[in-house]
């Protein structure tokens, strides 16, 4: 009986990272997730990312504590208003005060410190180059060397144990198709949270995040399972 | 007048931090200092690292929190012996046990995130190749496409606002050459803080970090301020 291969599973509790954990399950993993408290505003995000690893079969969930948050620079973690009711073309100019300074980065970095103690190389990440095109760290470049720095910068790399590798399944993918995979395989969007400005547990249905997934279920033609606001909603 | 350049710098409090600080300090940087809480046994070395900070004038000091520590695998953070009395050809061969995985990776990392806040593009870390033969991330490869990936990883890096530096000023030096430069720069290295393995305040002497320590002191000719355990010390 052959063990099943070990993954490292980055996983925020939002559409695009249930989504990849459910490609690394259909794909043979044992996975193990990661979510980080980073003093972002909503541990709404994190529950979500526990219903998320429950009912998709996640080997271990393990969230870990850092507080990114003490510097600042990000309408995520600092208190710089959340930009609401943007289009696509908004979105897409430049790098929204949304973007949290190095943050896949470290939390690449953080995986592969776990990823080298369970004596795993596959590292997953749902990063998308079509939604967040202004974000620096979701761009094929930054995956690739990511992945170089990891062969580089590991026991396991240096002695020619295995060869490490960055998963980013969702990269070119538009938000419709990624909710589309994610029906086919089994993924119920009704556990994950999108919104980052959420009004208690119901999301804006005006931020980025909102507007993109929003448009996502229109897109693809599925029922839009998030409970919006009424008060906001436009 | 002049705005002095901002550089992140990665303390310790360890002997080959607080040397790199000096050297970030002479070279007339204004230093942002950075130390993390992952769970290490010794809070001795961050009360070091604060008294360094000070000492150096360094322009701020921070403490980030991170649970490295939980995933285990290291005898710096786990519950494994930390050797000791080891000759410089037995630590040369492999990988010790204290090292602990993708630590530099992540130290960086976040080092990085908080540079882009600051709009500083260098940051300092005291690796050293010589050493630290045995940790694949204190080599001048790793050094490298670290800096290659934070110029793609950062909105600063992509817009072309500058190129992020990692200077590694003690990379080939031996501790001895190390400090022999501290002590131009005037480091008071008995507020440095360097064993694995300390017996309340004093240095247990026969570590690895405590061997390289005494001989570095001993081959530079520099009388050695750090208080031994008497009953530890061989």
């Amino acid at each position: 009986m052959s063990q099943a291969r070990r993954a490292v599973v980055l996983l925020s509790g939002g559409l695009d990272s249930a989504t990849t954990l459910a490609i690394a399950r259909s794909l043979g993993y044992e996975t193990y997730c990661l979510s980080f408290d980073y003093g972002q505003r909503q541990s709404i995000e994190l529950e979500a990312a526990s219903r998320v690893a429950g009912a998709l079969g996640a080997h271990e969930h393990r969230v870990a504590h850092m507080d990114l948050g003490a510097f600042g620079g990000s309408a995520l973690t600092a208190d710089i208003a959340v930009p609401k009711d943007r289009d696509p073309t908004e979105m897409a100019r430049g790098i929204p005060v949304t973007y949290v300074p190095a943050r896949n980065t470290v939390f690449l970095a953080y995986a592969l410190g776990w990823a080298e103690v369970l004596g795993a190389f596959d590292l997953f990440i749902g990063v998308n180059a079509v939604d967040y095109s202004g974000y620096p760290d979701c761009r094929p470049e930054f995956i690739a060397a990511f992945e170089r720095l990891a062969d580089l910068a590991t026991r396991a790399g240096v002695q020619g144990l295995g060869r490490f590798r960055v998963h980013a399944p969702l990269l070119t993918l538009s938000k419709a198709d990624i909710i589309r995979r994610g029906v086919e395989l089994g993924v119920d969007y009704a556990l994950t949270h999108s919104c980052y400005d959420p009004q208690g547990a119901l999301a804006c249905g005006r931020c980025d995040a909102c507007r993109l997934r929003r448009d996502g279920f229109r897109v693809a033609g599925v029922a839009d399972p998030t409970q919006y606001s009424p008060t906001e909603a436009p």
